[in-house]
């Protein structure tokens, strides 16, 4: 049952439309009168050992409408990867509160922290319900077809390469943006539905689901920008070479490394000042230049998908739903049916928790520097309506005078 | 008189407007039945020498149109910066296909070289006309009170800082955001119109018209960080000492040169990372992170400024209008003459020519560190209509348990 107090959380990289799961949780929620409060906590699960709770029962309909309108986490969100001791400290803390049920909007780490506390919960024979509630840009849950948040990503990165593609068409040289994604390419493949006229960059798409190597790299430039007078190129920020080592990690000197350990990927612009020294140094091309489209990619206001938006609120509300209507916990996951239509279903924790998903191989081209049709079919529909479109003038020449032949 | 052939040309960096101008000189000329063809020139100026024309009067207005409505250069571009002896070539090839009128789109570059080639057409007694048609990002051609493609690039970077503070607010640190704009800040500035709550970032932001000192940069970053726990800088390319040594140059051991002899500022991540090097081992903050927004600024496919569409478009047709009725070369230039309203006017490109406006000291505080209200007010009415707000949840607290006090 759903009832007495609730609580909703976000985890992880925020995006353009984790808000609106946000507010389909708590609009929801709002409608029943056995649920006394619905609290949000600051900051994810640090904010619930911490007990800083806001109630959420106060705020008016009208901003949180306005709220998921806006991208990024309005709760605040943690990086923190709870163990078994921290998850232990959340069950207490929501056990102290007489919480019912946790909403936990987020990715793969946030699924396995619920998969935790629900274990908790049941060892301690406290009736708590956990509901995951999928988001990431990364688009990497399992189970899941897409996962809200990936969809307005896409959408940016497509935006992003149509304009760089048409300014490289006016200025042309070398031009290499990079995406993110540590372990899954989806989001850079999205670059490719920047692409209209056959010539369109980009030419070359590296996704992390294929060993990155430099030469090849240097040998696919060149014949790209041998054919086409220029070149643009789309790389995921998490390639890496066949013992998968990262790249960046390879070509620099010293790189930084993020609070697990990991080499920090995002929020520098190393990779992409590397990759073209490379192509300075070894192809002797005049004109290279570099992109990092950093956390513009889920965070830039004004660039969201319709039907992304849409089924964020969509599983929030559906996560609410299912906690009144079912008695177990879970992750609310998307399941594809038409062209284009989607199901919200109800998976066991352990399903999601913990696991990432990588782009299938028939999404993937021979040589590993494109996507196939299978992909652009996949990601065209989630992309939402009003998506502009870059023309170019044709091309009607003009007899020359003065330097005939 | 207009009549006979006229040639219309794109020189410099591309905007997203850029094509309205060229859309607005076209369809413009093409309804007087004394012009006979309207040339489009690749590449600018070097596309004219080489003699690489496109017949635009064969074009449908209906693509015109809808290549308005792409951003980046739809003929080309270059970054040849002609001397005399080059305009003398430009004004011969002119002259060989009886051109009557020669538009062109750019920056202070090009309205530089407008002049010149108007005084080689001058010395040979052969009656061409010249009409600059203004465009740059950068916002610094004199006279005007701004200039198209400004708007729409300053809509782009508010946008951005916008959804970057709100992302900055989700998980705290330090974000550094380096803006295009080599001696003039007005982009950079626009930094400022992404916030809206008083606690929100940009924080700081750093603009070439004031020296940048980097222990004083450290020490506004401190007092930032210490008192809102996060610190979201906006910082200009061009940023430079006393010296006027930029500082990416004083900071690294190693500059690329673009092909002027200048220190290249854009396509590359290294000013962000340097600063953010800085930070990090002069403050010992942890979390920081920096994106250099790039290209994307001036080309990104779906952020443009209504209003920056509309004078783009308007001084093209002017541009034509007053080769029609008036009898001097001359560069169009927007007044502004209410809240909001415009004037267009030609003056003589002297008045233009090779000068760089910068930001006015009423626009800039006295720290050096923001904006003015004058700015704000300077900037809004440009941005355009149906640009999004960032909203926030209201703080209701609730009590703690567990750690009461």
């Amino acid at each position: 049952m759903l009832q007495g107090k609730v609580v909703v959380a976000q985890g992880g990289g925020p995006t353009a439309v984790i808000n609106q799961s946000l507010a389909g949780v708590v609009i929801e929620a709002r409608k029943y009168p056995e649920v006394e409060r619905v609290y949000g906590a600051y900051h994810g699960v640090k904010g619930i050992i911490n007990e800083d709770f806001m109630d959420l029962t106060q705020e008016t309909t009208h901003n949180l409408e306005a709220v998921a309108r806006t991208p990024s986490s309005a709760l605040g969100s943690t990086r923190d990867k709870p163990d078994r001791a921290y998850c232990h400290q959340i069950f207490e803390v929501l056990r102290a509160h007489e919480i019912s049920t946790f909403f936990y909007i987020g990715g793969n780490d946030s699924s396995d922290t619920l998969r935790i506390v629900a274990e908790e919960a049941h060892a301690a024979d406290y009736p708590l319900k956990c509901i995951h509630i999928p988001k990431t840009v990364d688009n990497d849950l399992v189970v899941n077809d897409h996962c809200p948040g990936f969809p307005s990503a896409a959408r940016f990165v497509a935006s992003a390469f149509a304009g760089i593609n048409a300014d490289n068409f006016a200025l042309p040289g070398v031009y290499l943006g990079v995406v993110m994604g540590r372990h899954a390419g989806f989001l850079t493949a999205a670059a490719a539905l920047g692409r209209k006229y056959p010539d369109d960059g980009p030419h070359l798409i590296y996704m992390p689901e294929r060993e990155f190597d430099v030469e090849q790299f240097l040998s696919d430039v060149k014949t790209t920008y041998d054919r086409h007078g220029r070149c643009v190129i789309a790389v995921s920020e998490g390639i890496h070479d066949g013992d998968g080592l990262p790249i960046v990690a390879k070509l620099a000197k010293q790189v930084e490394h993020d609070a697990h350990g990991n080499v920090q990927l995002s929020g520098t612009g190393a990779l992409a000042d590397l990759l073209c020294d490379q192509i300075r140094e070894k192809l002797q091309i005049k004109r290279v230049r570099a992109d990092t489209l950093g956390y513009m990619q889920r965070s830039f206001l004004g660039c969201v998908s319709d039907v992304d938006q849409r089924e964020a609120r969509e599983v929030g509300e559906k996560a609410v739903q299912y906690a009144r209507w079912r008695d177990t916990s879970g992750s609310v996951i998307i399941q594809r049916t038409g062209f284009y239509s989607v199901e919200y279903h109800l998976v066991d924790l352990e399903e999601i928790a913990g696991k990432t998903r990588h782009m299938p191989d028939n999404f993937v081209n021979e040589a590993g520097t494109n996507v196939t049709d299978n992909y652009l079919l996949y990601l065209r529909p989630l992309l939402g309506s009003g998506l502009p479109d870059a023309f170019r003038l044709r091309n009607y020449p003009v007899d020359k005078i003065l330097s005939r032949g």
